[in-house]
């Protein structure tokens, strides 16, 4: 399968794409708005990779080259720049599943709060932006950056995945459970965004306030 | 110490009494609207917990008395009846801590959602009927009851414990890290509540969605 991963030169992106490269033999192209950035970063992730003994191609391209080339685009971009990169990509998603990542904050003294948009959600934002018919998929809002990016850590996290289209949730969900040591959790439809994107500032907080805690993910049972 | 369970005839008053009562050496003080159904219910604990080999004397009053009792009351009700039973109790809170488990939801179709009132939370809405001085802590929101009521099922679950009053907060995460399989984590000040409170929803969906799964509470790692 091809995997872009729009704003792939962010941690989020990052993470995935390593992730993918290192415990799968899917196609990982890498977007950004600049394709020099793109390139580089494709660069560094292959040399990484090839340091963790996988010899395997990640390419990188602007972000609506990258899209046009996926199966699967993930919108790995601050919520804030998710309407503009859907708008950008959005006459190159013929068949492509597009899954969001992205969570509103806003902080203050007392900690992270989550601050979704006037659509209820980032995800349904995310959804309003997106052309007709193609399916937006919420999945990976609460991992940890810094352990995700470094794959010399070992993880046993979930994360939930919602989405309306069903065939289109199953295909994030497998993507999901190749990456090892994350499990994939079905929490329905779009309309059950906002509990899970409302997670990550919860983890940021939890880990700022207690001594010996960072870098949280996630373990429901 | 003593600790009041209003509404301790619920379920999450239930599990509380049934765990500290198993646990610790704290007197489990009962409320309820009705003394009658109180004093039933304690005696019904008393019971199950003979049953497992601890003897314990667990009373039952009326809200107000329980209170009257306490040093930590824990508002075990659900949130539509938690500023009527902070009225009831309220002349009778002096020195003592009270703990808000209560979330605000919703359901329809899609699942289980997040409902905060207007005050932004329902811890916040416990705290705006507390008396002026009278600390509230946000504990015990994202436990399983069908787990934390049967003294046969073994968990290991995290609370995050949040409140103003550091003080408060360290005696409610004292009394959390006494019942065995819960992890007390700080996460900060009131202001911090929504983002625990919908958590909640999110186990319920998890639940609902996924085969093999059901009362689910949650580890931060």
């Amino acid at each position: 399968m091809r995997i872009a991963l729009l704003g792939g030169t962010g941690d989020i992106g990052k993470g995935l794409a390593l992730r993918w490269g290192h415990d799968t033999d899917h196609d990982i192209i890498l977007g950004s708005r600049d394709p020099e950035k793109a390139r580089a970063a494709a660069d560094e992730y292959q040399e990484t990779l090839a340091d963790h003994g996988v010899e395997t191609k990640i390419t990188g391209f602007v972000n609506e080259m990258a899209a046009d080339r996926a199966d699967v685009a993930v919108l790995a971009v601050p919520a804030y720049h998710l309407t503009d990169t859907v708008e950008a990509v959005a006459d190159k998603l013929d068949d492509t599943v597009l899954v969001t990542p992205a969570v509103g904050m806003k902080r203050d003294d007392d900690g992270f709060h989550y601050n979704p948009p006037p659509a209820g959600s980032v995800s349904a934002l995310a959804a309003d932006a997106a052309p007709e018919g193609v399916p937006v998929v919420g999945a990976f809002h609460n991992l940890a950056a810094a352990g995700l990016t470094d794959l010399d850590t070992e993880f046993d996290w979930d994360t939930p995945v919602f989405g309306d289209d069903d065939s289109a949730k199953a295909t994030v969900m497998e993507l999901a459970a190749e990456i090892e040591g994350l499990r994939p959790l079905d929490v329905g439809g779009l309309a059950n965004a906002s509990e899970v994107e409302a997670l990550t500032p919860l983890l940021i907080n939890l880990a700022s306030e207690n001594e010996g805690l960072h870098d949280l993910g996630v373990k429901f049972w």
